[in-house]
Parts: structure tokens; C-alpha cells; sequence
């Protein structure tokens, strides 16, 4: 069911009352873009990586919602689904209006996907966060108590003085004719219009009612109603504070339904969610804050129960099987022996079917990921011989699954989830090293410096920095004494690199020296906002260590000069790399590695560095990077799900 | 004329040849928002206005651009017009995609007048800047070298050894059927695909052609084709290289069209044209940088001879009789004893005509903005008793409005132009100060200092900073001692404040300082430039002074935390103030004094500032402002056009 503006108020108990029936929730969204600036590195800690999305992605727009409730008809013997796809727009009045970024690719992709950007802008609910609705709300009281206050004239320029007596001549006419019991006055810009409310109120005073007519161009005019019983007046202003307070009610919103889904504790699933996650909280609940720890916790305390089905599909029994986890692969795979997808029922225009595709719908896409979902957890309790229908978010089928989220980039490196419950995997790093290397080397010089100790693995970060792996891990200890002696080139380990004393630390001050942070606040979508605890009783922790930072410019000192031409996958989120290679074996390693990671700044095809002469060269090369998509060496593990490589 | 990616190429000689047998262009343009952060203050001088709009109003994109070519028709003995509407949205491929800003209030505004996002991101037509186009060229140019040469293969990691195998018997039995010419291969992500690439490559060498397909909806599959003939590979490579120079120029799309126009050194017309300048430059030649001096010289060397219709109706002998410049009033005025509009004529589909009236596409606006200026030079050449028909660029009746663009937020103050062709004005500022006065105190306590030297004016910067203009500007010499003693304020001059040796240097060091600016590279909309001379033969003229900055990231030390809501005029700018209000008279100023300027933070109505005690209130009244446009110290002299106030 499409939700927009028009029928959000009506359709809100039904929202209600899908969430109240359901078994469990599904969501998906859709943005204006994913990733503005430097994208997630394979070495990334997933606090780091929190960081990143959160300077990069944050400034998009989210602008289509996607809810699946699947709740379980007891007669039928089935599952059903309620759906709805939610238009969402920041409006300005009264709420405040947003700037925000968009990636024409992602504009592209949705429109090429039916996405109809005229109906979003049109149509869109609104939606504020807490902080800004407490505000709004505290605001428009105060302005409230002062409408039958007097307010100081403004004296009127002389230029203006013709046009203002002509007008309240005409109005004068007006009432004394006493044919119609409106007049309008236009053609004025809005101080000239300032001019002749205070004039008329002033030399009419109570016969009339003036007030500004906004026409479906938006432009203004003034109308002027005749005040036929005293009860006018007061009935006007009456009226006037009962309709801001349904815009105000209006501008809430959307925001309205996520609270409402966060105040249920349901199980809420997604498909590679993060992003959603995240913006689902800096749009409706709270700016979220460099303050990893807090992110989770706050996460945690919204949404106590989550499932990510792209991490449950790169887990045993499924890894095997699935070739490809993008979301309409996943849903082929798992509609194909030994799985079987479900059959779930709806209503007439309440829910989807699967006859109806209509892939980055964010309400379609939200419901597969709940076949997806329902498949692979029949497919767990058959295995374990239990009784198959319904997913109980506190069995130990799921456990296994619930509350981490999936971390795409790094996956491949031993570093797959955030763990919203608990600590997150830190893998061993003894066998990485940071690389410091003279401006003209290439991959093949890395691959040869450290060819005594067995095929490498290089990520670029830019020029003269790259992270190397080892893939002989037991060569790890040889590798600073073998290499110290090199005037050419500078090698630390992985943990002095990232300034953690140990490599299983999660000092966030140490995070944040390691991402380069500064305390500079920094706003997502320009709101600010303030720390105000939401409705579920949770405050942010404060530490001392750590100083809530808030949300304030676009850019964020993260962000290298690098840019990147994304494209949207179908899961959603931004390119299919990681994820979609699977992890290279060591004896493959060899040929591998030199075409393993993606350099960041990205060689042209064919075109050597070597060619590339001076500093400038640095941004050439990233503007050649955006057009060529055809470098071989972006193939194996920075694979972009929709790249032309041909 | 609506022009879009699927007739642009067809388009493109009739516009050539409208711009040919032209007398002058009027162009337009939509944007995406108008202004991020702060705005231009009353008392900024057009170098500061300039930067102002750089850092804020740049991050935009420009999304309709309309040309109206107005040509004399000899037989009839009157004007004709060609318009055409360009819908333009930056591609990915090949060309660099566009992070971009959007401001929620101007799509609401653009939708609200029918504009269509939906053809704009289909169908827009994609562009470039030159530094861009160059790149790109030399890019494919390299990389179409390599078309012949073998690829490193890259190993297949197990878990697709299955699938491969799968698919290269199918293949074979293609071949081998001899049935069809071509099969296709689908459900594989990206890396699958380079996979099946490679090896049907290395198994079938030249019996098979292989290549990706894109469908509609932006997925990919792989096509194999049958070899028939041997000319087939080598024609198959021909056809790429031919497709691939095709995109190229379809990428640099529209800025062929802004080339023609900079390149026909036509007169250009346009109202209130500053932003409509910026961006053009910004978007389709060069981006430009904080140096003011090489902006006024670029642009005058791309558009050499330009007219703002704002700035001519402000002068005598129109001032007095336009009530309101906003676009369409300044129409209605013109079309009225003692003006009159032209007849201009068009051919069907090419141009437009008074009866359809379409405000706020671009094209149409470019048309009306052409009628007003032939108004106005009609009945300034009536007044002189000489033939009104066809201006001229170089005439004396045109001389005092040639190459001077409106600065609309400064107008009020004396500064009312940006001179393209000759020093900009400098007025006194000897009666202006610069003031830091306590947190707490009020515009009230303002005037209070100042009432010894007669009423004032004041503006506020910050908190505790604001700039005050004596009305009685013979009382500036006592003002600096009569003030010093006091140990609540500072008062600075003006020209001390803004760095400045004399109130008339154009030292370009003092005003970045002026500006707090510092050399850090800033992008607009994220593409990246070198500074490489446009086609005229214009190289931006390096002094040791300045240092020439590259954009590069979106924010900008210059913008403050200060968000305020902005909405579009029909001038298509931003929002009216100063420019809609006239100055106050002297004697008026005792009571619009308080009133007179916009406190850049505001207060909401009837909320006193004495109420706010901590220092996060500023952020929390920025936050009010926001919603509460009712504020009546707004209504003089930032006046906003669409703004509510009661």
C-alpha cells in the first residue's frame, strides 16, 4: 500500500495495528545517494566503519520506507503480509526544511526502477527527529500566547503610500457595497503586503478578517473577509491554533510509525541493513554522534531485536549454497531445492505477492527479504527436526543470527558484523602491515618488496600509503626486521598503525586518532539538534573520555579528495565488492593479489603510473577512476555489482 | 522548445542557428536550492557577496537552463523568439556523476510549478567543464590503445569452478546447435561475470563474441554472440571505439550550447542574473574560485557583454514606476501606460507567446525577461525621440546598465552592482561600525548606546557581533570617542574591522581576511578541475597574492552554523529583502530601526531574548527561526517574497 501524504493520517491505525498483529517486521529504504567521499577500507574495525557512513552517507536523503508486517493467520495456517511504502519529503513549514545531497547515479537507478520523484516531493510525509519536534512544539505555544498581542506598526515609505490608501479605499467599498464577503488583494511583494495588514487591521479593526492566501504556485495574496458576528474573530483564531497544530501534527509524521515500530520490540529484519539502521535513526529518532559505543547502545535500546539476512546467508548451511547474497539472487536461490519459499498471503491492496516483482520498491524489497528470511529459518528448523512456521526471535534457531548486522567491506577480512549485542569480532591483524611508499611505486613493487615472505594482499589508501597483507601469516614476525633497513619504505603493524595498544582494544579515543577525528561538530542533512533522551528512556551515555559531538557542517575532515563513481546494488546499499568475491584461497593469492584490492585512487587501464608525473596527478587519476570502469584491477575484490568491466 | 537527451543531438544545429541571426540572448536558469549557511550580509562588499554565494549557493546543481534567442524579423518588422528549455542532469558514464545539494523548499517550489524530476533525471541532458572534458578524452584515448592486448587472467576460486564449467557447455552446445546467433547468460553478479568473460574468451577465442548487456532497469547479463564472418571481431571493436566517442559527446552534452553562446560574444540578458552566471560558469566551463578579480575578468571574457534587467529597472527612469521587480510584476508593470510590452512573434513549437504563460520554466522566464528589456530600451529610446526597435550593445542608451549584474542584498546599502567591465562601487562607509556588545543584550540596548548620535540601523552578525549605521552620518566622527570609554562594547570602524587600508582597496589579501578565509581547496558539486585555458583563449591571471584554490570539498570554513530557512522568489533567486524594500527615509528610521534588519539569528515573536541564558541558545533560537517566519523583525528590510508573517 503506497502511503503519502494525502492518506498518511488516515492510514496510520492501520500501520498501528499491522505492527500490533505481526510476527515479525521487515524494513528497507531507499536514499538519494550512498556514499559521498572515501569509502570503507577491506582493514576497517567496524567502529571506523561506523564512522565512515556516518561522514559519508549520512547527508543523503532517506525517501521511500519500506514496511513488511508478516503476521500469522491461525486459520489459513500461513503468513501474511501487510506492506506498505512509505514517500518521505522534509517539508519546511512549519517543520524545518532540509538540504541534502543526492548522487545523480542514485537518482538515475530509482527512476530507471519506476521510482516517481515528482509524486516524492509532491506527496511526501514529513518527518522530524525528537529534538527538533520538542522544540517546534515548545516554540509554537510561545508564539501562541501572543496573538491578540498588539504588534508595532512599521511606518510606510512613501513610494508605497498611493497603492495603500487605493487599497483601503477598495476595501472600504467593499464593505459598504456588502455584495460578497471576500475581496482579494494582489500584486504585492510581501513587505507591501506587511504594509496593508497593519493599515487595514489598523483602520478597520474588527469589521474584517485579513489573512495570506497561498495559491497552488505557491504565490501569495491577501484575502480580506468581512466579520459578519463577533464569534468571527475569536472563531479565527481558534481555528487558526487548531491548524497549527494539525500542521504540526502532520510535520511529526513518519516519524510517528518508527517509533511506533521501535516502541513494539519486535523482531525487525533487512537485508544488509546498516544504512538503514543509521539513517533511520538520524532521520526520525536523533543525530547520531562519532560516539561508536553510544551508536550501538542507542541502536540497541531502539530496535532490541534485529536480524541481518545477509549475514544470516553468508553462514553455514547457507554460504555454501548461495552464490550470490544480492537480494533478488538470494530470493532465486532460495526458492530452489534444497530451500522453498514460504507462501504468504495478503490482502487486496494491503501486501505483495511474488507475481507483482517490483524490485527497489523499498515495500517489495522488504517483503522478499521476509521470504528470504522465512526460508532460510524453515530451512534451520527442518534441519533441527523442529516444527518450521513461526520464528521466535528468542529461539536458539536464531540466536546464532540476531542483532548483528552485516559489514559487507570487511567481511572478507574476518571482520563480517557489528554486534549490537555484545562485542565485535576483532580478528587477528599480526599478518597487516601499513605501508609507506614513494609516490611512483606500483603493485607490482609492493608485491616484489615483500615477495620474502610470500604473496601479499595490497589495499590502497592513496599515493604512498596502502595496507598489505600477508597471506603466509606465520611469516608476519620476519617482516619489520627484513624490511627496517629500507630507506625507500616505511612498515608498521597494523596496531601501532591504528594507535590501539593492543590489537582487541576499543579505547574510542584510540578509534578516533585512527579516523584522523577531530571533535568538530558536523550535521547530517543540516538539523541540529540537541541530546534530549527519546521516548524509551534512554540517555547517552556520557564519558568523559568521549565528548558528544554534534552534527553541524556537510563536510567532515574524513573525507579525502577522493571521489568514486558508485553505483547502487541490489541489496540496496552501495557496491557489491567484498561480498560478492569470495575470500581469495592462499595458493590462488599469487596471481591474485595484484589484482586482489582496489587501488583507492585507481589506475586507468593500462595506463601506467609510471606516466603519472607530478603531485597534481593524484585528483587526475581519481577523475579517470570515475570514467573507467574497465580497470581489470578493480575485478576481483572491489567488485561493483552493476560495473561495465568490458 | 523542450530540448532533452533524446533530441539534443537533432536540436543542436537549430540552436546554433537561432543564436546566429540573434540580437541578443536572455537566459535562465532552475536550480536545485539557492543558498546553504549564511547569507550575504547588507553591508558585504561584492567581492565578500560573491564568496558568500560561492561557498553557498555552488553546491547546487542547475537543472533547467532556458535560451531565448530574440531575432528580427525584417519583413515583419518585429521580433521573433526561439526558446528552448534544456532539461540537464549529470550522467555517470562517461562522464564524472555529480554529488550534489538540494534544498527541500526549492523542489517543493519547482514541483509546485510543474517542473518534472522525473524527465529531469530520465532525460536530462548531461555536461561537463572543459578540464573535465580533457580528461575525459585523453582517458578514452589511452584506454582505446588497449583494446587489442591480452588481460592478466585472474583465477576462479572454487565455489564458481561448477558454474563456469556449466556455462562454457552451454556455450559450446550454442555453437554448436547452430539455432540461434546469440544466448545470454544472466544471475551472476559482477565477478561471476568477469569470470565467465574470461574463460569463454581463452576457450572460444574467436568463434565467439562476448558482451554485456544493460536492461532497463540498469541489471546486466552477459550476451554471446556468434562469430560469423572474421571481419565481425574487428568491425565488433571499430563499433566500440565508435560507440564509445558518441557517449563521449553525448556527455559534454549541453556545455557545447554554452560555448555557442559565450562564442557568439552576443549581448546576454538576464534578471537578477548573478547565481544564473555562476553557475553557468561553474557547471559548463571552469569551476571558479575564491579569487574575485579572475571570477569578474572570466566571466567578462566568456560573456563580454551582459544586462541585468533588475539592475536596469532600479534605475531612473524606471524606478520610480516599478512597485515590485520581482519578474512577473516587473512585467505587469511594463506591459502598462507609460510602458508597453513589444509583439513578439514566434513559429509554432519554437517559441513562446504572453498567452501561455508558464512561470518558473526556465524558458519561458528567459522570454519574459526579453520582453521587459525591450520595454525598457523602447521607452528610453522614445525618450530620446530616436527609433526603438533593436538594441544595441554598444548604444549610449544601454552604456549605463552594460555589464552591471543587481547585487539585490546590498542594493539598499549603496551597492547595488557588480561592474564586469570597470572598479565596482565603493560608498562611504565612514558611518558604518562594527559592534560586539554582551550576549544578552537586545536590539533595544543597541539603540540606546547609539541614541546620542541619532538613530541607527543594525544588523546582527552573531550573538555578539552586529554592524550599526548611523542615520545622521555627520555624527560617525564622534561616534568612535563617544564610545570608547565604554567597557561593555567594542566599536570598530569599517574599514578597520574589514582589514581594509582604505575604505577604497581592492586588496584581494585584505579581503579574504575580511572573509576569514583560508586556502583550503573547496569543491563545488564534487568534480575536480585543473585550471586549463577555456576555448577563448582566457588564462586566469596569477599574481603572487593570491594563490589559486581548488575546489574540493563541499563545506566551507565561511559557512556558520546558522540555517535559515529560504525560499525561492519568482525572480528565481533567493529570497527578496532589501531589494523589495525601500531604504528608509531618515525620519522613519526611530521606529523601523528596530525593525529595519534581519538579527541573523532571530527571535521568535514576542520571545524576549533576556529569556535566553545559556550559549546553546543560539542554536536553539536558530532552531525557532526556523519555524517561526511570523518574526515581525523580518518584515522591513529582509523581506522574503513567499515568506508568511501573519
Amino acid at each position: 500500500m503506497e502511503v503519502v501524504k494525502k492518506n498518511f493520517k488516515e492510514t496510520l491505525p492501520q500501520v498501528s495495528a499491522s505492527i500490533e498483529k505481526a510476527d515479525f517486521l521487515v524494513i528497507d529504504a531507499e536514499f538519494t545517494g550512498i556514499i559521498n567521499g572515501r569509502d570503507v577500507l577491506v582493514f576497517d574495525t567496524p567502529a571506523e566503519y561506523y564512522l565512515r557512513l556516518l561522514n559519508g552517507s549520512t547527508q543523503f536523503l532517506l525517501i521511500q520506507f519500506g514496511l513488511c508486517a508478516f503476521y500469522y493467520d491461525e486459520e489459513k495456517k500461513m503468513y501474511m503480509n501487510d506492506t506498505y511504502n512509505f514517500y518521505l519529503f522534509p517539508r519546511g513549514q512549519p517543520g524545518p526544511e532540509k538540504i541534502f545531497m543526492c548522487q545523480s547515479s542514485s537518482l538515475d537507478f530509482l527512476v530507471a526502477q519506476g521510482f516517481d520523484f515528482n509524486k516524492l516531493i509532491r506527496d511526501g510525509i514529513s518527518y522530524m527527529t525528537e529534538p527538533i519536534e520538542t522544540k517546534l512544539r515548545d516554540n509554537i505555544k510561545e508564539r501562541q500566547k501572543t496573538y491578540s498581542k498588539e504588534k508595532d506598526p512599521v511606518n510606510i515609505p512613501d513610494e508605497h503610500k498611493d497603492f495603500i490608501e487605493e487599497t483601503c479605499k477598495n476595501v472600504r467599498s467593499f464593505l459598504d457595497d456588502n455584495k460578497s464577503d471576500e475581496m482579494e488583494i494582489d500584486r504585492c511583494n510581501s513587505f507591501v503586503r506587511l504594509l496593508i495588514y497593519q493599515e487595514l487591521k489598523l483602520r478597520f479593526k474588527d469589521e474584517i478578517i485579513v489573512e495570506t492566501k497561498i495559491l497552488e504556485n505557491k504565490s501569495r495574496l491577501l484575502k480580506v473577509l468581512r466579520v459578519k458576528l463577533d464569534s468571527d474573530t475569536k472563531s479565527h483564531t481558534t481555528k487558526r491554533i487548531e491548524r497549527e497544530w494539525d500542521e504540526f501534527e502532520e510535520a511529526v509524521g513518519f516519524s510517528k510509525v518508527a517509533r511506533m515500530i521501535s516502541q513494539s520490540e519486535k523482531l525487525v529484519v533487512g537485508h544488509n541493513m546498516l544504512l538503514d539502521v543509521i539513517h533511520t535513526l538520524n532521520h526520525f529518532f536523533q543525530p547520531l554522534t562519532d560516539d561508536y559505543k553510544a551508536f550501538k547502545e542507542f541502536t540497541h535500546c531502539m530496535f532490541p531485536r534485529i536480524l541481518d539476512t545477509k549475514y544470516m546467508s553468508s553462514l553455514p548451511p547457507f554460504k555454501e549454497k548461495v552464490n550470490s547474497s544480492v537480494l533478488p539472487h538470494l530470493l532465486q536461490t532460495l526458492s530452489e531445492p534444497p530451500f522453498a519459499l514460504p507462501n504468504v498471503g495478503s490482502y487486496e491492496g494491503r501486501g505483495y505477492s511474488l507475481t507483482e516483482a517490483k524490485l527497489h520498491e523499498a515495500g517489495y524489497d522488504a517483503y522478499i527479504t521476509g521470504l528470504c528470511f522465512l526460508a532460510m529459518h524453515s530451512h534451520l528448523t527442518r534441519m533441527r527436526g523442529e516444527d518450521t512456521s513461526r520464528p521466535d526471535p528468542n529461539s536458539a534457531v536464531l540466536k546464532p543470527f540476531l542483532n548483528k548486522i552485516f559489514l559487507a567491506k570487511t567481511a572478507h577480512q574476518d571482520s563480517p558484523y557489528m554486534n549490537f549485542d555484545g562485542d565485535d569480532p576483532s580478528p587477528s591483524r599480526d599478518h597487516v602491515f601499513h605501508l609507506t611508499f614513494p609516490k611512483e611505486w606500483m603493485r607490482n613493487d609492493i608485491n616484489l618488496l615483500f615477495s620474502p615472505y610470500g604473496p601479499v594482499m595490497t589495499q590502497f589508501v592513496d599515493d604512498t600509503h596502502a595496507w598489505v597483507a600477508l597471506t603466509r601469516r606465520d611469516q608476519a614476525r620476519h617482516v619489520l626486521r627484513g624490511l627496517a633497513a629500507s630507506a625507500r619504505v616505511t612498515v608498521r603493524p597494523y596496531h601501532v598503525q591504528k594507535g590501539l595498544k593492543t590489537s582487541r582494544s576499543d579505547d574510542l579515543e584510540q578509534l578516533k586518532r585512527a579516523c584522523n577525528m577531530t571533535n568538530v561538530p558536523r550535521s547530517r542533512s543540516q538539523t541540529v539538534a540537541t541530546n534530549l533522551p527519546s521516548p524509551r528512556v534512554w540517555s547517552p551515555p556520557r564519558t568523559e573520555k568521549v565528548s558528544r559531538v554534534r552534527a553541524n557542517s556537510i563536510s567532515s575532515p574524513l573525507q579525502s579528495p577522493t571521489k568514486v563513481t558508485r553505483k547502487r546494488t541490489s541489496s540496496g546499499v552501495f557496491q557489491v565488492d567484498d561480498s560478492e568475491s569470495p575470500p581469495p584461497k592462499k595458493s590462488e593469492l599469487d596471481q591474485a593479489s595484484e589484482e586482489a584490492l582496489k587501488k583507492e585512487k585507481f589506475v586507468a587501464n593500462g595506463r601506467r603510473k609510471a606516466s603519472v608525473t607530478s603531485g597534481d596527478e593524484t585528483k587526475e587519476q581519481k577523475i579517470i577512476e570515475r570514467f573507467d570502469s574497465d580497470s581489470k584491477i578493480n575485478c576481483v575484490s572491489a567488485f561493483k555489482e552493476s560495473d561495465s568491466w568490458d
